[in-house]
């Protein structure tokens, strides 16, 4: 089959499965769970054909270490499985209800969204949680993952496939692409697909969005900002910046850029120097930065740089509002935190910086869907529409609305009719 | 100033107009409606140009009708926005709150999306509602409508944007546009304009949505359904039937196509024929349905248009599946509507079919943000994220996460660290 048969086929299927209970999801994640533990042995030396081409290809170690696919990442992902099958079944939920007239009653309810496309690289557990939530929240979805992987890929798909089809899940909601042709391909279907997820790296995010009409969860840059505000902590702002810069580099949360008041610079930015060059960060400095501190010059492309390494671009601010317009200008709308001991200025922070995700006193690092509490993480959306900042299953969610009369007509609501609106809110817990 | 310096400057204003307090947005509101009244002889005058030239250009009466706009227009714009005002504000809304741990707080509350770009056509009215709904929800707005109304919307975007400026909003929220060559360049400019909301003819917004990258809020096409089961009440099926075609026929709501069961079609067909006709509609049925009444053949292109007049294709369908299936298929996704008297095949209709709004036993022509309670409209939207079906103020706002800490930094909380999330659900209540 082509990319655009089964692109249809997950279409056409993504229908039925709109409606599939919530026992039957269950069932079938229980059943992918079960056959991924039976056939591990399997899964494993799939992977190690892939780990086996890596290291001949030469990947650098980091990348080795996401494609390794072993007993303990399947344990790994057989938990997730059945934490998301504890997980209420986001489909079906009224989000409001309201009478509109006497036996005349209108529900929005939750539904899927319906063929959701996901690319990501590498990481074979990125393919097992993202059909498994998409499975969860009545999805079909297209998957591609990274030629590394294709061998250990293939297998669980395969595997992930026999058991929901087994349990009852309708064929063809689960579609594996296997080429980078194909996703070329795959941006061009906005007939059938209605959401794409790129999971990996941010050249590869940005050229899904630039080419594609399709909808796109996700974010390309990761220009996150802490601001030191003159009357901050100095102890606690220099372990927030440590923690924001250092604590994992090469994620999209991490610092890349440390904004300085000109009324505590002075006394933070030495002490600053000493913990960040200690982690061996390089940091990179405006000219008023290396008047303090002897470090080398930032220019004009640091402060819209990702560096996602061990540098920090450093610069020192006349206020909160030159840091609020610093942050607009060259942030990616990603997350950014203000270190302050002044509410009144940390609330202007968080109102003005137009960002997903705007932080007081504490580390740029915690914006991620597992420590916001979300359960199961679709990505991080940088959007400005439908969700943003970490988002969880609801991202893969949307409604309709059902509308339950007993003959009504508009006839008899017209300004020539009878009839009036009620508009009464309804208790959601009311049955349709 | 060029249409980029209006774009970037919104997107300025807009981060400022987030922040603005509610009274101050109900002050700015009330300034306009006093200034729309003060100066209503200057807009009727202008309106009366425009109206003078449509004339010499031959516009239809429809046309001309929606484009005056006099003084019981301005009252009925100026009592909309008396109600919006009495609205709730809509920003900074607490939408979740979490302790993530003791003093480290997350909230996701409600914001304004940014800049959004309006195009609309003819209605001067429509100038005045969405821009004073884009200010209530915080939001910069670049609007351009239609030529014919040319110097009834310059006169009351100026009036709009001069009280809300003395009432202290941010000079540069409101942007006109004047020429289709700015329309052109304003969907190109995903770096100021976050939606796009187009309201008028379906050639015009499918031309918006082919030739833009930004999101778009709205529909092109309005190919809804009334599917007769086999079990309807006959006369109800023919009240629902008439009333969904021809209560208004240019409407997107309004149905196109009947589908009626072949257990049912021997009864309904000939009663439906006689009460549709008498509306002054043309019948086009499928083979099945002309070997019943005397209507003219349907063909294959009948299924896929819009008549958006008084025309209605007519197949017979062998079951409620077959029915969900052409609808799927043929429809646009807006409204579909089943006649039935079982539960059980209504819910598997409104389930199964993937439109935004699918009804049981009552008129498409529900479809509506006035009908369904939502007080003021932005429009009807067929996507599938965001919004969908009709969409009021809420489908201009989207939220930011805002954490609030005491110092808190990721590295205590990793594996190698001593503190744990207590993810507790927080009062939504509870003050930031």
């Amino acid at each position: 089959m082509g990319i655009a048969e089964i692109a249809a086929a997950a279409k056409s299927v993504s229908i039925r499965l709109a409606a599939v209970e919530t026992g039957a999801k269950n069932n079938a994640l229980a059943e992918i769970a079960t056959a991924l533990k039976q056939q591990s042995e399997k899964i494993v030396s799939a992977n190690k054909e892939d780990l086996a081409a890596a290291e001949r290809d030469n990947l650098s170690a980091p990348l080795l270490k996401r494609l390794k696919f072993d007993e303990s990442k399947i344990a790994d992902v057989c938990a997730g499985i059945d934490s998301l099958i504890k997980l209420e079944d986001p489909v079906g939920q009224t989000l409001t209800a309201t009478e509109l007239d006497d036996r005349l009653e209108l529900y929005k309810v939750s539904c899927p969204i319906g063929v959701i496309g996901v690319v990501f690289e590498s990481r074979p557990d990125a393919l097992v949680q993202i059909s498994t939530l998409c499975l969860k929240s009545g999805n079909a979805v297209l998957l591609k993952g990274g030629s590394e992987a294709q061998h250990t890929n293939k297998i669980l798909a395969d595997v992930i496939t026999q058991a929901s089809e087994k349990a009852g899940i309708p064929k063809g909601w689960l579609g594996l692409m296997e080429t980078r042709a194909e996703v070329t391909e795959m941006l061009k279907m906005d007939e059938y697909i209605d959401l794409l997820v790129p999971r990996g790296s941010n050249e590869f995010v940005r050229y899904i969005m630039n080419n594609t009409n399709i909808a796109v969860l996700g974010h390309s840059d990761g220009i996150c900002h802490v601001y030191i505000a003159g009357d901050a902590d100095v102890d606690m702002a220099v372990s927030i910046a440590v923690d924001s810069k250092c604590q994992y580099v090469a994620v999209c949360n991490a610092a890349e850029t440390m904004l300085v008041d000109e009324k505590i610079a002075d006394t933070f930015l030495p002490k600053a120097k000493t913990a960040l060059e200690e982690k061996g960060v390089e940091l990179r400095g405006c000219e008023r930065t290396r008047a303090i501190i002897d470090v080398s010059p930032a220019t004009e492309k640091d402060w819209g740089t990702e560096y996602l390494d061990l540098i920090l671009s450093v610069k020192v601010a006349g206020g909160v509002d030159e840091a609020i317009e610093h942050i607009n200008r060259y942030g990616s709308g990603h997350t950014d935190a203000i270190v302050t001991s002044d509410k009144k200025k940390a609330t202007k922070f968080m109102d003005l910086v137009d960002s997903a995700n705007v932080f007081w006193n504490c580390s740029t690092r915690f914006s991620d869907g597992f420590r916001y509490g979300l359960g199961a993480e679709v990505g991080i959306s940088t959007n400005k529409i439908h969700a943003r900042g970490p988002v969880g299953l609801e991202g893969l969610l949307i409604y309709k609305w059902k509308l339950l009369g007993t003959g009504q007509i508009v006839a008899d609501y017209s300004s020539s009719g009878e009839k009036n609106f009620t508009h009464k809110k309804l208790n959601k817990d009311c049955k349709l």
